[in-house]
């Protein structure tokens, strides 16, 4: 019988066809080539005039934009937001535009032509986070910048159009809908419980451990509850923080090991799906936000109804939560 | 200078990268297939024992589920949910879940086996469009179920699994949440200016002509301000009306030839792209809805970054509304 499930932060429901179970060699997904390409790379070392120059790096020594990295920060050559112009809204009748200020930044993740993430050590992973880190509080300065997205597009099929291993970040003057709708939500919940909704849902999915994917003391990999993809899964920090950027050495040391883990747990069940993977934060500007908890979603890209979904908002996931938690969980490695 | 546009009945600000244009030969698209495949078709005239009954079937003379009909709605084999079981909501901690009532069915749109809906005659989509309205009509009968999406996905990548030219009606016992916000967006307008939100959106459209790509005296057909998608494209009935499945005979004749017309111009444009198709109108059971305006939402499959639009409901369409009009305007047919 197949199940409607709501998921109690973005107020959704989602139809779990539980009767026609997808296991992981059920879709007709294209892997993500495990052998480099033969275009020349912009992102490798001895390419770096074929970017914008960086806006950080971690280097011993070299000069800033010369090979000795291990890793760089770089505006994006294609930028989907600028940072000049101001932010003056102007009407047409009904409809409202502004300037298309922000930010659109690009973490090339390693000086190695990596092409999945799984394939750098743990240190080099931990630098990518501490880019974001880094990156998110250095953005927040600009008062005109609400909100920024940290992202990492893995395959082409996910949106990912250089294969060089790498993640994105774009900072935005508005928050986007989905965030602010689920702040909406949490703080409803944190007006009425006086708790995180977050985190009484970390305590409910160690409780009951059927979604439960891995744990360490500071992170919980569940698959969701509501999950409106398969093999979803979201991690969240077990300890109560609302902004990325507020993560100290020892989260982001452990995060590390953690993402590492669950992507390479992803990989081996689902062979190299591509993925995409967002950091959910709290605006840039909200210094106080008991009510969210900032926390991590990668959704594999293994089904193919995405107009129709994003038309309706309405997601028919035929993996429910339970199984793919199951296969995560048998893949070992953590 | 990219540019944040606001939909103002989604609340939904889109960023229209114009400044990287991308023309239709731009995207790196799958076109769909025009030849059929080799495996037999349970949707073919002599297999009706592949499905199961028929719920509705045009036809002269012949019985049911017999050769000699023209178009024929079934239960989908593999439906998401079920007619049968009860609506109770059950709470598990802070998750909520009910049994999956509703309905899925598949409406065959012609015994020929034509690939795509621009192959039939314009007769053939307007039985096709009353047996949307029929059906709709029938299922709302059924008290639990509050609204009905009809749609149709052409091609695989736009999630089709068969391709004898169907669509689809799915019955849910609950309003889908863009649906419900698109609900509560127009409540306010109206309750603010006693006026429908689409209608003045029409009125607006027309008199700017920019983003108009063809139009009867019944129906208009748009590119949205704030398109989402590449070549993202609305029909609207100029004269307001809530529900479509209160639509007439004059109506549903000439939105047959709009929407043969208007599924032309893309196929010419962009060279067969698969799309979803959706009808979206107000809730079954509300027959008081002087706020809502069902229209028709055409999203061609042209761009992949889906994962990461789900995730964040924040849009980057390098396309703007105003240049695809301009394509789909000169591509002539109406």
């Amino acid at each position: 019988m197949p199940e409607l499930r709501k998921d109690p932060i973005s107020d959704r429901w989602v139809i779990i066809a539980n009767d026609r179970v997808r296991r992981p060699g059920d879709f007709v997904r294209q892997s993500v080539p495990n052998v480099p390409s033969e275009h020349p790379c912009p992102f490798c070392p001895g390419n770096e005039d074929k970017t914008p120059p960086e806006l950080l790096a971690h280097r011993s020594g070299s000069g800033a934009n010369q090979p000795g990295w291990s890793l760089r920060v770089v505006p994006s050559k294609y930028p989907v937001l600028r940072v000049e112009g101001d932010l003056e809204r102007e009407g047409d009748g009904l409809f409202d535009r502004m300037e298309g200020i922000g930010a659109h930044e690009i973490v090339i993740e390693s000086p190695e032509h990596a092409l999945s993430m799984t394939e750098l050590a743990e240190s080099s992973i931990e630098q990518v986070l501490w880019a974001f880190r880094d990156r998110a509080r250095d953005l927040r300065n600009d008062r005109r910048l609400r909100y920024v997205m940290m992202f990492k597009n893995y395959g082409e099929a996910a949106g990912a159009h250089l294969e060089h291993s790498h993640s994105q970040l774009i900072a935005l003057p508005v928050v986007p809908k989905r965030v602010q709708e689920e702040l909406d939500v949490a703080k409803r919940y944190y007006d009425f419980k006086e708790r995180c909704i977050f985190c009484d849902m970390i305590r409910q999915e160690m409780k009951a451990g059927v979604r439960v994917v891995t744990e360490t003391d500071q992170f919980l990999v569940v698959e969701p509850y509501a999950a409106r993809f398969p093999f979803e899964t979201w991690i969240l920090p077990k300890k109560h923080q609302s902004h990325f950027e507020e993560s100290g050495a020892p989260q982001l040391n452990n995060l590390a090991w953690v993402l590492k883990t669950t992507l390479r747990k992803l990989e081996r069940s689902l062979e190299r799906p591509p993925f995409n993977l967002l950091v959910h934060t709290a605006p840039l500007q909200d210094t106080s936000c008991p009510h969210y908890h900032w926390h991590i979603e990668i959704i594999p890209k293994l089904t193919r109804m995405a107009g129709f979904e994003m038309g309706t908002g309405f997601y028919i996931n035929p993996t429910p939560p339970e199984e793919s938690a199951r296969f995560l969980r048998d893949a070992g490695l953590g």
